[in-house]
This record gives structure tokens, sequence and C-alpha cells, in this order.
């Protein structure tokens, strides 16, 4: 992605167009930093289960069995779920008698700009339609799949379409930062700071807004889209302090070094503090009244579950001892998540020189971080009433 | 793509996890080089409307009204070409009162290596669920969106999925080389060449086989996921002649001035010439008698329509009396569709080389490349009988 010059602020308009984890396979990228959300995932996998076992079995005639990953982003997580869903979909069937279980029908959506080429790439060819290539299932799949660009806070799929929405790790990200938190004249304004940590209560309230209505705009559109029967589990990032100013494990991951690390180009004069005012991550953890409120009053969709689950440190550290390896691991963790949103603001040249700042401060402090590091997901398991 | 060794030859197993015509956005790119396939497209929309008005509309119960375009590539010409199909479909519901009509839904398919982000950031925002976004509907699509990786020569969809196929020049390109024309001890062996074109009888049956046998899957798969009263309308490289080593313009493309500068890197020392005869281009134009064998023999389909159509010239020169432009528009014109295969043959420094003298000796028979290089396409209407 090309620098801009120091004025150019990124349009909030286009943050749809260009929001993504960082694609490839470099050493800062999603691919290689998403270990621990694969984790994650895996420690809510008898919740997932639990949503699975309430789905409709659709019959043959009734068309494709359709699977829909929301916000998939680019690594292997993504398809390790969905093979996940539709196996213990296919277990469902093969243990319903009398059942012709329908055809398999994978849908991988993220914003446009997410690296979709490195998705495809990993994906395994399909081959379910010949014995051959079926006694070589380990290496195909038999399931059809399609990747879908666009934002999930709008519509994504025809109508009465989908039998299971996954999303995990994606509804924290905001459609957009709240247009009053970058304005100079409003309350709301985020002076001093790149996130909502800590920030004051006007720009909390207008980053808990912004995720009102941008969940209530996901629920409206998977409300047309899910079959009757169907169900959506979702996993985003929590938190467990009633004040959106306290952001948890978010809050450690964008409000500390990282912030230390933008104030430190300010001090050094490399950007200026508008820069940095002008730059805010587009992230909100809910607490479960947040969510639980939207859910209730879009109306569309009953709670079968939802509740806060501790999910773990994202560092994940081969030496615990090693602080550099620690500062290097929460610097590539930050950039593999925010990298693309950075670089867009500052360009290449100083992104790699705020990162390797976010390292030697996270080094610094390297035990407080790996016990201080916990995040929180807000499970959710909905279905049409 | 890194530059493999002289001793690498690609393995055919892998030439459907790689081939794909040039992505991104440089002078080579096929985004850059695919005027001449748009101008030959719209030289055959009367006939692709005639097909579209032989579909049956379906009603809005039956879920979307499906597309599919095969072998989309990630040139602004695939999404053009839906946006055509879906607008006459629309005029038919339009024009058939009583008649509730469904939602669209469209699908980009090629091979995972094709440079779907391309594509993917090419593509306007859907915008068909709000009064605000249908007002802006100049910049926004009122169809849903998704990309398919995988071949067309197997299945790409569930059953009884898809309304209208649409693929244009892309059923020349095999789905790898025949074995045999790879094979030092077969008379197929197509030592000296690079193409079927001028090739021995032996070499240039192995090519035409390869050609029935893809033909063949494609037509078995589409049959599987087409919905009755769906149509298929198919446009591809065609020839006049009945000898398949007479490819026409697709002989004039790969089988001169490309042949002779491998030949030049051979004679220089810079590759060997066994190096050369393993590089093989996988395409093939096929006559009408070949494509109808092909059809009648799968049987799946009625054949509405089978003609061979005259489509004009692949360069697009501004000034044709400049004879460097017009070998670096055949240079480009070649690039675009073969130069993944060449850089992973030969590396990126020869492929330039090699491309720069495919400009050069092409600039020395300028006059005659713009008489000579014309194509012919096969252009088939098919639905199930």
């Amino acid at each position: 992605m090309a620098p801009m010059g120091d004025n150019v602020v990124v349009s909030n308009m286009k943050l749809e167009r260009m929001l993504s984890m960082k694609g490839g396979k470099g050493e800062s990228s999603y691919l290689n930093n998403s270990q621990a959300q694969a984790q994650h995932a895996r420690s809510v996998l008898h919740l997932l289960r639990e949503t699975l076992d309430g789905v409709r079995l659709i019959g043959a005639a009734e068309g494709p069995f359709v699977v829909a990953d929301l916000g998939c982003s680019c690594g292997s997580n993504t398809i390790y779920m969905v093979e996940v869903i539709i196996k213990h979909i296919t277990e469902r069937y093969e243990a319903a008698p009398g059942f012709d279980p329908p055809e398999f029908s994978a849908f991988f959506s993220d914003l446009p700009s997410n690296d979709f080429n490195t998705l495809f790439q990993l994906l395994p060819p399909y081959g379910g339609d010949t014995m051959e290539q079926c006694l070589a299932s380990d290496t195909h799949r038999s399931y059809f799949a399609a990747g879908v660009p666009g934002t999930f806070y709008r519509r994504l799929f025809p109508a009465n379409y989908v039998d299971v929405f996954y999303s995990a790790f994606s509804l924290h990200w905001l459609s957009q930062v709240p247009d009053v938190v970058m304005d100079k004249r409003s309350k709301a304004y985020n002076r001093g700071r790149i996130f909502i940590q800590g920030a004051n209560e006007s720009t909390a309230n207008a980053y808990k807004k912004q995720f009102q209505s941008d969940l209530g705009g996901f629920l409206r559109s998977r409300s047309k889209e899910i079959k009757t029967g169907g169900s959506m589990f979702l996993v985003c990032l929590g938190r467990t302090s009633s004040d959106p100013a306290d952001q948890g494990g978010a809050g450690v991951l964008f409000g500390t070094h990282f912030q230390d690390a933008w104030n430190d180009l300010v001090h050094q004069g490399l950007i200026s503090s508008e820069k940095r005012d002008s730059f805010n991550i587009p992230v909100y953890a809910p607490s479960l009244e947040d969510f639980k409120e939207v859910v209730e009053a879009d109306g569309s969709f009953a709670i079968n579950r939802l509740e806060v689950c501790r999910g773990g440190s994202p560092l994940v550290v081969s030496h615990p001892d090693d602080a550099a390896e620690v500062g290097r691991a929460l610097a590539n963790s930050c950039r593999s998540v925010s990298g693309v949103l950075v670089d867009a603001h500052i360009g290449d040249q100083l992104g790699d020189e705020l990162f390797s700042r976010v390292a030697s401060r996270a080094a610094a402090h390297a035990k407080d971080l790996l016990d201080q590091l916990q995040f929180f997901h807000i499970v959710a398991s909905l279905s049409l009433p």
C-alpha cells in the first residue's frame, strides 16, 4: 500500500475498501500470527457444537447445506473451522437414517481488501465427485467453496440462503471510526489517543454508539439471509468491565505500548500530534450488556446462549523468559491486525519504526505483559425465534 | 513466482494450481491487455442475448437467479459481461408482468492462482438493500457476488444451482499439457516446439485428445450444476482448418515470433534445448467439428447454436504504422496470457529476455502481423434437452 502524505487522513468512507488483516506469508502476516485465534476458537468448540446440534437438517431436495464464515481473513483457521462445522453436520446426517444428505457449500467472506488469493491457495481442491478423488479425501475437500467480498454490516447473500453463520474475532471491528472522534471541534475528539482505551466519556460513548449501530446492521442483514431453522455462532472480543473506556485485553494490546510508540514518533518529531490524533483503531470490545441490548433491540434473533469467556493471551511464544521474543510477539500480533491501517496512515517506513518501538517497549515489560494481556470473548448463539 | 532451476519441469499435476492470466495492474497484466477480448465479447452480444431469451425465468420463491462466469480472470471484462447478463434478464422480468423477480447472484470462477484480489477490488460494493444505496446505484451493484476458485473441468457448484453459465476465452486452455507431449520416449514428444502449431501428427492428436477429454469433463460437471431451463453460452478460440496443427490466430500468437524467441534463447546458450522442449503452451483452438463431436458424445446438452465467428485481432494499437508499438503489443498480449507459465519455467529474468525478443521480432514483421493475426472463435449456446 502506498504511503500517504502527512496531511492525508484515511477517509472513513474507504475503511470498508481497505481494512484487512495483514495478507501474504511474512513474519507479521495474519497467516503467521493467528495461532492464538486458533486456540481461542478451539476453546469454544463445545459451544459451537451445541449450536450446530440445534440446526435444522435440510433434505437434499432443498439445495445445498450452506455454511458462511464472516470475517474469515486469509489464514488456515477459517478452513479448519468450516471443516469442523461440515464434519459435525455430516455426522448428524449419518446418525439420522433415512435422510438423504445434501451437498455442502461454504462461503468465506471478508472485506474486498482481504487477501483472498492467499486463502484460495490454502484451500484443498474440490474432490467430491469422483471415486479416485474421494479416496484421496485427505487432500481434497468435500464441499463447494466460494469467497464473498463485502462488509458484513450490509447484505452479503440472497434471502433465505444460509444454514450456519459463523464469525470469529471480527465483530469487534467497527465499520468506521465514529466521525465525531476525528472531529477537532467535538467533545468526542480523541486527543492524544489512538484507541478508546482510557478515552473521555464522549469519545467512549461515540465508539459504543458506532458498535451498536454496526451490530444492528449485521443482525438485520443476517436475519434476511438465514434459513428458517438455521443458526448463528458469533465470537468477538469482549470486556468484563462496564466502562467502555476499559477495554480489557484489547486495551492492553492497543492502549499501552502501541499508544506509547505513537507518542514516541510525535516526541521525536517524526509525525505531528495531529497526525497521531487522526489515527484511531476502529475496534470496540463490547460488554455482555452492550451486546445483549443490540440483539434485543433488533428483535430478529432469539438468544440461545450469550456469555463472556476467558480467551487467554494473543501472544504465542516459545520462550516466555525471552523478553525480546515476547516484545516481538506483541509487535507482530499488533501489526498483523492493525498494520494495514498504520501503513496507510503513515507509510511503510514509519510503520516499521512504530512497530520496532512497540517491540522494544513491550520487551521491557515482558513479564507484566504475559500476566496482563488476557482476552475475553463474547460468545453468542442466535437463531430465528 | 520464484524462478526454478534448469532441471525443474513444472509438473502437470500443478497446472491447475498455478495457471492464470497475469495479475495486478502492470504493463503486461491481463487487466491492461484484455481490451481485444472485450471487443470480441461485444461482437457476439447479440448471440448471448438470444441465449438469454431462451432461459426460463424462475420465481422469487425458487431462490436467487444465478449467473456464473467460468474463467473470469481478473479484469473488468467479467464484471461488464455479468452485468450485461443481469440487465438483460432483469428487462425480461420487467416485461413479464405478474412475475415477482428474484434476487441475483453472480459467481466469478477461475483457477485458485487467478488474481481474485484485483477482481474483488474492481467490484462495486453491494447496494441493493437500502433506499440511499439504490439511489447511488451507478456506483453500486444490485447482485450478490462471490469468487469460486477451482478448475472448471471438475465440479464447482452444487447440483441444480446455476441459471446461466457464461465462459469466454477460457475453454481453449487445456487442463494440462498431454503427458506424452513431454515424454522424450514418445512419438508425440514435441521436439523443437513449444506449441501444437506445426507439430507432428502424434503431438497434434495428443493435444486434440486432451481437449476432448477436458471439454467432456466440463460438460459432465455443468450438466449437474445447471438448473432445468438454464442455458450456457460459451466462446473460445477456434480454428477454421481441419488440421489441429494449423491453429489459426493462436498459431500465429504462440507459433511464430514466440517460438523463434525461445529458439533464440537456446541458440545463445541461455537455456538448453531440453528446457525449451519441456515447455508447451496448454492451448488448443478446436474446429467446429472437434467441439461438436464432444458435445454430442457427452449427450447432456442440446445445441441451440454452434458456429465459428471471426473475432478480429488481439492487438490493440494506437498507431498501426509504429512497428515498435505493434511489437510491444504482441509481446504484452502474449505475456499477459502465458507469462505466468513462462516465468515459472525459466524465471522472471529470462522471461524478460524472452518477451523483449518477441517484441523485437514482432516489430520486424509488424505489417504482416496486423494482417495475419486474426482470431476465430467457437460460439456455442447449449441447454439441457
